[in-house]
């Protein structure tokens, strides 16, 4: 009996907003597995931001997500079948294997996980992609000196969470910009954030002013563009540093120009656009300070989850909107 | 007889514009030399982009010009009267005098110049605070690579002009961005510019491709912002960089919006502001190198030079809309 597996494919690029349509859901025979090959079942997706950007035929740090294939996207999961020395049935494993129930991955595309302290879909997140980019920017761009205030933005997103904890482990006064109340209420309960704005509350300008409580601001880790990030630009500090790490509120096409541009010359500000992608070297020291933190209780997160691949789509529409808490996960 | 000393001070801030009634000339006898004290008779004023900032109470990388004070500025010029043992009469000496045909300065504010094989002026221009502005840029931020594309805005002006020579010695193809046809003309066919595109000619976007040849920027100078800044963060290519060192094109308060604020992440940009005063340390030996190809025909620039000390507000008025080409002067 041939098992068969589930996907979801790109059926048509969004021409503006994602919608369920771009989608399409496919039942096929899983193919034979080859010599080399591992054979996954995955049990945990990974929802994140870049995939709205590969959705666009428009240049960007990756190739465009062709049409009619899988969608890609960052996978935990247990080996069933191996066809390499290296694997074995039970192995724990997570590879971008994308938006579908099984998949036939290279070994050399798979990375084994242990999750007796840290468990599987913590691999996905403050341990996973968005944990060592929270990392890299946090330590090797940013490296917030002790009594410098950070500000972060999409702060309780899988990626903020992370900087902040980071960034106050170093001894920086760390200031969230978050989406909601009850965003904001965990940053700073659960994430130990020492002020998180909410930027829906209509008055980012003021408010920010509030949590920075007189400071400039000399490091930002920007995650989502527009107004927050010019808010910023106008309340950064001399010698300042600003990683850009994301831009989700213009990942529509929605308008995210500057206006606060001169700041960048009267600061002197240094400002650095990354792709963890380029920093294969840092994943090892990174995962390993971030899996030795969450094992032992000194790094939080928070994850919202739909249950079954069926509700992929419908939750990647969310994560765009900031309907999620913390790590958008699919339990699939 | 009391000798008299001309000086222009600031009247008043300017609204939007730099207006002739922002400045107030001033017949005073010249103060009694004090101990320490050198007097500079004056020969030649420099009127740069940066003092238009100073003029406004804005915050920025220098304290306001304070009202009814000498407009502040670079000067070269010869020592009338010595009361410090490292400088006698005659010695040629530049520093930050001002608008004024005499000064008492202390000794430790002079720095000594050699006009016989610079001419005196050069001393304020391509050999002086702008040259080292474009060295530092080019060496110590851009750093272009042989076969690298390297565009400089204000190309024709007393940065940008030694900007694309110390590049093009680098083995970059430079590209200028100038305004006018007599300005483009000047800097292919005197300063060596590869290409230079005239954005008043109201097609940026394609005579910039043109000009570019099917390159992307690997390395913007910037020193106008706006229009300018935008066209060319939507040609940059991969891990590019930016230095921010003027945006001339919103001194007067104009918007200078950036749209291509998605450049910065995708193309993973470096983007840097920088003023040249914080970098003291690299003046001595920017200035050796430039003054040895100044000297010796390697490094070409053009002067615009405004008779009378009188005619300083006019002069600078008109620097601010481009009338200039290469360094505005004022021979005192």
């Amino acid at each position: 009996m041939v098992e068969m597996n589930r996907q979801w494919r790109l059926a048509r690029r969004p021409a503006r907003d994602v919608t369920p349509d771009c989608f399409e859901w496919v039942e096929d025979p899983i193919e034979p597995l080859e010599a080399g090959q591992v054979r996954v079942r995955n049990h945990w997706l990974s929802l994140d931001p870049y995939m709205r950007g590969r959705m666009d035929e428009a240049r960007s740090y990756a190739p465009p997500q062709a049409l009619g294939e899988v969608m890609q996207g960052g996978t935990a999961g247990e080996v069933v079948e191996s066809r390499h020395a290296d694997f074995k049935a039970g192995d724990e494993v997570v590879g971008q294997l994308g938006w579908q129930a099984y998949a036939n991955a290279p070994a050399r595309e798979l990375r084994r996980i242990d999750t007796r302290r840290v468990p599987m879909q913590a691999w996905l997140g403050a341990v996973g992609m968005p944990g060592v980019t929270a990392w890299y920017g946090v330590n090797d761009i940013l490296s917030p000196q002790p009594g410098q205030t950070l500000v972060v933005s999409a702060a309780s997103g899988a990626v903020g969470s992370v900087v902040g904890q980071l960034a106050r482990a170093k001894g920086a006064r760390v200031v969230g910009i978050g989406g909601g109340t009850e965003k904001c209420r965990i940053v700073v309960g659960e994430f130990g954030f020492d002020a998180c704005v909410d930027y829906k509350a209509g008055n980012l300008a003021g408010d920010l002013d509030r949590a920075l409580d007189g400071a400039r601001i000399d490091r930002l880790f920007e995650n989502v563009g527009g107004v927050c990030l010019d808010a910023c630009l106008a309340r950064m500090n001399t010698f300042g540093r600003i990683a850009v790490c994301g831009l989700i509120s213009g990942y529509n096409g929605e308008p995210i120009a500057l206006g606060n541009v001169r700041s960048i010359l009267v600061n002197r500000l240094q400002v650095q656009g990354f792709i963890i992608s380029d920093h294969m070297d840092r994943w090892a020291p990174a995962l390993a300070e971030l899996a030795e933190l969450a094992a032992t209780g000194r790094l939080r997160w928070r994850e919202t989850v739909a249950e079954g691949l069926e509700r992929a789509p419908e939750a990647f529409i969310g994560l765009l909107k900031g309907r999620n808490l913390g790590k958008q996960l699919v339990r699939i």
